[in-house]
C-alpha cells in the first residue's frame, strides 16, 4: 500500500481563511494577498495588526475551531481506504496548537486514528510515496512524489506539480 | 551528518520511575517488575490500582515534571554537535502530554530546538541512520541501525543490539 503524507494548515484546515474573516469583521480593512507571496500569509495583513494576528494564532483554541477545506473530508476518507495515510503537521513551533490539532482531527476526520498523526518541527525525516503540502520547505527533502497545494503565499512557485483543490486530489489519487 | 533518532519515555525521561516513587509513597505496596515483561510498565502495579495509575498518566502535567535519565543531558548535548539529532516520541495517543513534552524538552534539553522534535503515533514513517528506543514496535520498521534501550518491560527481548544506559550511548556514538 502506498503511503500518502498530507499536511494540515492551508491543505485540510483553513487558518488563513479564519483569520481573514475575523480580521475584516473586526477592522473592516482589506487583506493584501499579493504581500503573502513568498513570505507567509500573516504578511498580507496590515502591518499595524500583524502582531495581534500572530498572538491570536499562538493562543490556545485557535487551531481547535478552524474551517475545513472544501472536499477534503470526503476525499481523504476514500484515500484512507486505498492508501496508508498520515497527517503530518509542522506544529511544534506552536505548543498551544498541539492538543487542538489532534482534537480537531478527531472531530472532522474521525476515520483518521492517533496512529496516523504526526506533529513535528522539520519534515525532512518523514518518508513516504506521496506528499501534499503548501510549503516548498516541507516538500524539498521528501523522498517520494511531491505535490504543492496552492495557497496565497505560494502562487509564484513554478517547479512543483501543483494541486489547486480537493477535486484535483481525487482525480490524481482516486481517479 | 548521520541522523540519530532518540525516544523520550524510558530513554531520556523516566515516567515509570516517577510513577513507582509516587505509588510506593501513597500505598506502600511493592511493584512487580516481572509482570511488566512483554506487556508494559503499568502492568507491574497491583491490579486494583492500575486504572488510577493510568488516569494519572493521562492527566495534564504528568509528563511536565518527569525525572531525567542519568547522563542523557550531557551525552545528547555532545551528540547534537556531531549528528543530526531528532527526539521522536509516540505521544499522540495522549493529547494532554503533547505540550508538556515540548516544555519539558525546552527545560532539560535547551540545546534541542523545536525543529528537532517529533510527536507521532506510529514511528514507521520516520527515517534516519540510528534509532534508540525501548520498544520493539518502534524499532521494527526502522530503515537504519536499531538500538534497544533497556527497560523493565523489554528485558526478555534477545534479537536487538541493547543499550543499558547513557554511558553506553556515549561509548557507541562519541567513543
Amino acid at each position: 500500500m502506498e503511503r500518502v503524507i498530507v499536511d494540515m494548515d492551508e491543505v485540510i484546515a483553513d487558518p488563513m481563511g479564519e483569520m481573514v474573516q475575523w480580521y475584516t469583521e473586526k477592522y473592516g480593512l482589506a487583506v493584501d494577498y499579493s504581500k503573502m507571496i513568498n513570505t507567509g500569509w500573516i504578511k498580507g495583513f496590515p502591518e499595524q495588526h500583524q502582531q495581534e494576528c500572530m498572538q491570536r494564532l499562538l493562543s490556545p483554541g485557535f487551531f481547535r475551531n478552524l474551517p475545513v477545506m472544501t472536499g477534503s473530508q470526503q476525499v481523504l476518507e476514500e484515500i484512507n481506504k486505498r492508501y496508508e495515510l498520515f497527517i503530518v503537521s509542522a506544529a511544534i513551533e506552536f505548543p498551544n496548537s498541539l492538543k487542538d490539532k489532534v482534537e480537531w482531527l478527531n472531530d472532522y476526520f474521525p476515520f483518521i486514528t492517533w496512529r496516523q498523526i504526526v506533529l513535528c518541527g522539520d519534515k525532512k525525516l518523514i518518508s513516504g510515496d506521496h506528499m501534499i503540502d503548501d510549503h516548498v520547505r516541507n516538500l524539498i527533502n521528501f523522498n517520494g512524489k511531491k505535490y504543492l497545494f496552492t495557497s496565497a503565499h505560494n502562487v509564484d512557485v513554478m517547479d512543483y506539480q501543483r494541486i489547486d483543490n480537493w477535486k484535483e486530489v481525487a482525480d490524481i489519487f482516486l481517479g
